[in-house]
């Protein structure tokens, strides 16, 4: 499994609070053209945190049935007991998932070491009828899995990357550095830092920017593979601001009014997140018109609260 | 309901890292004649996140049918969404359960505001077939629950008072002030800044301790209440190294070793979290020792790693 | 030297930014016949950071000529470097004060363990021609100083006390109970946990509210001596607010508006700290009304921004 | 002035805990002929709060009196008024220091917002004798200067640029997106992000690893200006562990062991910073050789703790 190039976590859209799977099925179906190397499931930007269980695997099944074959399907894993996660992933392999991002274990900080995170995956690594990546997510989780956590899992066999949304470049690199020589791919969390880290050895990114822009961040990849270092740097620049606006600035909410301005099945968020005001939707708006995201031919939808265009 | 005097939250006996119910059956019965006002089933301390749907329903059951009919007893609740919260807490009502402590969404961070907090709380206080407690534990969960989100909720007639963990004593007499004339119950989260909670006004406790050392936290309380300040400061003293030994510095695995060498069924947590090494297990024992914890008839039991007494 | 009772961290009056000696000497006086054990120069509230070398020897002896014959006089120090902390002792000696209260160093954070910090309070004690307190604002210095370097200093003879600004009760309770058998003071740093630290074993409390409110401090000491509890409980809700307003809500610009507000010489903060601004300046005098801390003969002084009254 | 290029914020040596300024003459000296673009006097390595006021002073004459026409000299500036950091660049000036690289008034945190730091940077770059570079150090300071603070700012002409010692790649991306139109320069504050922070449009780096090993510092900037992708990438990743050997993992004693391994002045730090044992020293003798960076003709220097060679 080559993981280069560019990965969406997929959002999940809702309507009435409700999962809407033909939506979900079609925005993987309108993104598959774009040039993307593959899809996440039930990744933090899938609102994952906020699914039952039955959700997960619906969510999981539907974007198998909807993406080209030629694409991977990876699904976000999110729990505390190592019982749980590795029901979980086996489930997800029978659903036709081909690779488990896991997110650790996170409640008990003081007891979550280093040692028992390399445990927590370790195990997963031996049991699971997926091959692993690593997410570390310390924004979400207040755990950081740095070079100690990571460079020893990468020399298991079925531990075959990581996803590093740390935005910690020193990190990013100590960890490419020191697993180089390794069969283990290091991702880029997200589209703000997917240049820069490129540039120190990533082989791509999963980006929520490509829920809405795939082809952007695809062109960012394609350009770094040619060489091509200033355009890069300038395609870069011009997605600082929308990539803020779905991500860390405006949060769920702000991705998916972001992806409705684009044409996608957006909508509301599960509560207690609660879609952007008007006033913020305008925003985004904007900060997406300025950085020519927004499609040529954008029909002004009307976008009330709750509703899913 | 009135909530007074001291509550442990139940840990969660596991045998082969299966849900033992039958010994948390017994350490129910165990504690009932010590002057408990109730119980807290699928707290922190219950190992609530690494437990299925399935197994929490049983746990709050189990609770239910081995508590005294004159006790209470409290689900813990812990959902990022408030769908899923509310769906449990109906069925914990229809469990039994009295009331419910409810941990809040925490998983993004950034857009999970105070107001945000405040809907939470409220749809559930609207909603839910059991009054709520507010349940603030930021080492966990990476959130505070100030009194900005506190007071308002406590002019809701099913917001019936807080638990609260962060030992920010200012918060907590922060929030009784603005509180004293609202149906609102502060309680400890801790059994270390329970006598100055109870100083500065609140009603009672919530406390890992009280797992394996009921007596002594009641004492704490009947002392504070009749005017023996001084007496319970001593005692409070005694107490400190002994909590420390079953929260914050050995963990959920420092509360089953204290439960195992004090004559409960503690045994091993869920992975990946792991029982103490043997070492510890002993350091444990002597902190007990020292502070009059151990009972005298203390059979020294074999306590194998991971093996229930 | 009995470290009891209520200190105030003495504002230091700037007009037009320039030192306002006279202001200072004016406020000692007026401190004077309230009750207070002594006065601390060049704490955090005094803006010490601020202040040339110069000046700190200035504010330092201004207070032991104005203070009565029998307070205390201590003053703040705050080096990176041992030697610093050492040559300044000894110059504020001689000028007059009798302890000094220090700040740990606090730059190179990763480097500063308790180790280190132990190493550094232990050569001052024993050279310093003051006896030393340690001084725990983990909020200010990013460092914290709990009960493992707390309690080995204690033991030091030239080692008489602590002040915990932390508000960290479980911290205070443990340290506290670890000395209790040493010539060892421990001291609340705020108002707003006085009275919790009070009935957890502290001596006293250093106060930036004590510089505006000195009669009400001393009272709750009081009362708490007393064992007036609930007098002791009512008075400390009281506080709370405007003890908010003169600390973390508002700063050193809340502290010396509120100073002006009560008849004391408050004035301006040092730049790049700005005065408040009228609306803010307003709010905080409700708050000293609704709290019955405006005197009566409070005349409505007119303040302008950067003007001491 | 043009801030391109790599500088050596330079360390401070000192003999038996005093100032030595032959020592720092002569590692300018050594320096020189290394490709350095100029020298940064009193910064963070420099034990900047650990030095006096006359001190400071004569570290800034002596770096000028031995540094090449050719070259630039910058001095940190640390202080929390503006009148006393305002008062120290005048001197620096008439010293001959060619620009002032200020840290952030950092004690006061709540009060330090992003406002108060605009305007603290506006009066000195006003009023100052000597253009102003903002330097950005979260991890000390505990104030993070981001976008907010910057960009504003970089429109002053005498503000003409930014050291960020953040590492946050997503930050020195957008400071430098936002300010690419501006005579602004941004300058990474660490070897280990050198690399990434050139390729998102950094113009050169201030590098504690240029102290002893300069012309690999150089190097890797000059491979990066040549296009040289994959010799840079290969080069940033061999300086990673000796620069975090001289950083975050050991600190200013690791950077003084590293600087006397290399054959420079490094001797110990001032107390209460400790030097590192022997056994830390050999372990960075072995980080320094693996990574090529010893000098071949490196004698076995007898380093007592404590002690400059």
């Amino acid at each position: 499994m080559q993981l280069t190039g560019i990965y969406p976590p997929l959002a999940t859209p809702f309507v009435n609070q409700e999962l809407a799977l033909d939506c979900l099925a079609e925005n993987v179906k309108n993104l598959a053209p774009t040039g993307l190397t593959g899809f996440v499931a039930l990744g933090s930007n899938g609102e994952l945190p906020a699914l039952t269980e039955a959700e997960k695997l619906q969510v999981v099944e539907t974007v198998v049935a909807n993406a080209p074959a030629d694409t991977q399907v990876m699904t976000g894993v999110a729990y505390e007991s190592t019982k749980q996660a590795l029901a979980f992933i086996q489930q997800a392999a029978a659903c036709g998932a081909q690779a488990a991002l896991v997110l650790p274990p996170s409640y008990y900080k003081s007891a979550l070491t280093p040692e028992v995170q390399r445990s927590f995956y370790t195990a997963l690594a031996d049991d699971a009828a997926l091959p692993i990546l690593v997410y570390n997510m310390p924004a979400y989780t207040g755990i950081n899995l740095g070079p100690d956590v990571a460079v020893p899992l990468a020399q298991h066999p079925r531990v075959i990357g990581m996803k590093d949304s740390s935005g910690n470049i020193v990190q990013i690199t100590d960890i490419i550095r020191q697993t180089q020589h390794e069969d283990f791919a290091v991702l880029a969390g997200s589209a703000s830092f997917l240049f820069a880290s490129l540039c120190v050895g990533a082989t791509g990114g999963v980006a929520a920017l490509a829920n809405l822009a795939p082809r952007a961040c695809v062109e960012l990849y394609d350009l770094f593979q040619r060489g091509a270092l200033d355009e890069a740097r300038s395609l870069q620049y011009r997605l600082m601001a929308p990539n803020a606006a779905v991500t860390n600035r405006f949060g769920i909410a702000g991705l998916k009014a972001a992806m409705t301005l684009c044409g996608h099945h957006g909508g509301e968020p599960r509560h207690p997140l609660s879609p952007l005001t008007p006033e913020l939707h305008e925003l985004v708006r904007s900060i997406l018109a300025e950085a020519q995201l927004l499609p040529a031919n954008a029909v002004s939808r009307t976008v009330a609260a709750g509703a899913s265009p």
